[in-house]
């Protein structure tokens, strides 16, 4: 039986990131407001150290981690925005990170987590299995640091969830919904937590890239189910074979529902973030945004939170994006 | 004899502008930081309504006419900041806005000026008098917001000093300097005024393009000199003739001095800031991040604010930047 994080534990983690995190502010845009019909507030953790919300739950996780175990270093498997959180954080707490990365992963993600200080092991994505790459380190008595199904990373990065509230509050807006970017449910699952312990109305909406919508596909099922392996997408940030275990258990409860957003969409959010909010984001950092156009979720005359999870995106497919 | 703006003028035009502006928060790369070896802090106006600074000055200018000068409606001439920010000041007070803009000014800005409900009159940089263009209208009865030169405009752009004061002061941090880009020199002006009144060491530093260094050889000549006709740069937003009268009367007295960077720099600093800061800022309004490789500003172990001025850029000119 897998205990289940609650909002306690993200209070926790709050306190424990607190001065260490850039509280991320919200951002509106009335060219975009006038455009969906109602208020859209972004958070941006584009914005957030190592550029993504990631830091907040991998910090988290090292911080329940015992001094002995944290020793003898952690490993990791990402993309890249989990791997720059895992990194930054171990070099905070001063010990060594492995961390594997696809081949395939963006260059400037692969750079950033070598400055941190950190190992990179590339694999295949699509011949390679990940926890036979990292099995070597882990029997080395390496900690693994999930990237989400976690309770420690899902309440590190619920503390969003909890910054959220707070700044809706100080607007003296009430949230309809929050639309947030998914993958493995991690960053959705928790900020669900936190949303609903203070406002059980506003509803929370996943977002993922089309056949990577196993969130969705799970919902309707009421079970996890797996995307078809073989396909490829922009959104390297949230590219997962399935939900969670306790992310989904989660996400069941706390979802009013999920959407799935094709590439077209994503590219056009991006140029939006880029024209209306002035901020770079990184297309599986966009999916809300790009959800807003889908007509799934209802914005008229509403007030949404969107947020925008990551921005670590390569000169060259952002000049590609902005030039089409 | 010209009134100069004092620090109250500053303090009035922080309460008009109160609940209508951004708040623009401070942003920290650990990256660039240990790149020029101090603490940087980054005040990013690219994500102030408008995507300039510029609505806080335009704003409280038209705050300080009588409600019958406001009524006749209000004329600029800007490549297309400033033009937004007149624009958007004019919708909020519901009055008309005749907008003159240089006919090769991004096509982004005189989209937003036009969507806001501005006037546009095209006019040639190269041979058009400006104020021969917006005469007619003037003689209408309309009222002129300059630019820069102005008391109101200057007092606005000098909320941004009080914030960034105030910030610094929450983290616990003294500035040793504010790095400011610099056209016509209202920003600057402005932003010093309130840097030096509860902060005398803080040293300011304007920064501008080359071939349009005219407030680096001002200083440098004790008295106004202009720029030679006949050059361009990238910098659309910041390409002013030669300072202005009341602005130059404070940055002479205020300035601890004036650097000017190649397009080369500014090239750097605007993908500098789309890969460490994950903003979109406009080749203007990143001139004070290029001149932090230029020596001419001790950082070493210093803790440096640099103003980020605006965002708007077209997606063809930027493009071509991040794939450059």
């Amino acid at each position: 039986m897998t205990t289940l994080p609650g909002i306690a534990d993200i209070h926790v983690a709050a306190r424990r990131l607190s001065g260490l995190i850039v509280e991320t502010p919200l951002i509106e845009s009335q060219e975009l407001n006038r455009r969906f019909g109602g208020r859209i507030l972004f958070k941006p953790e584009t914005l957030q150290r190592t550029g993504s919300f990631k830091f907040r739950g991998a910090y988290n996780k090292l911080s329940t981690l015992s001094e002995a175990e944290r020793g003898r270093g952690v490993v990791a498997f990402s993309s890249g925005n989990h791997a720059q959180g895992v990194a930054a954080s171990a070099a905070m707490f001063g010990v060594k990170a492995v961390i594997a990365m696809p081949a395939d992963a963006p260059a400037m993600k692969i750079a950033n987590v070598r400055k941190m200080g950190a190992e990179v092991v590339p694999f295949d994505r699509f011949r390679d299995d990940r926890m036979t790459v990292i099995r070597p380190y882990l029997d080395n008595g390496m900690a693994l640091v999930p990237p989400f199904d976690d309770p420690a990373i899902i309440a590190g990065q619920g503390t969003i969830g909890l910054e959220l509230m707070a700044q809706a509050r100080a607007l003296g807006v009430s949230l309809d919904a929050v639309v947030i970017p998914c993958g493995g449910g991690g960053l959705t699952s928790g900020i669900s937590l936190a949303v609903k312990d203070v406002s059980p109305d506003t509803e929370v909406w996943a977002v993922e890239p089309e056949h990577f919508d196993d969130t969705r596909r799970s919902l309707a099922a009421g079970a996890r189910v797996s995307n078809e392996p073989g396909h490829t997408s922009i959104c390297d940030a949230i590219l997962t074979a399935e939900p969670g275990v306790i992310t989904f258990e989660i996400n069941r409860h706390n979802l009013a529902g999920a959407v799935a957003v094709s590439e077209g969409a994503v590219r056009q959010a991006v140029r939006d973030a880029m024209a209306y909010l002035k901020l770079v984001v990184e297309p599986g950092g966009c999916v809300a945004l790009a959800a807003l156009s889908s007509g799934e979720i209802d914005l008229s005359g509403k007030c949404v939170a969107v947020v925008l999870s990551g921005g670590n995106v390569d000169f060259g497919t952002y000049a590609q994006i902005m030039a089409a």
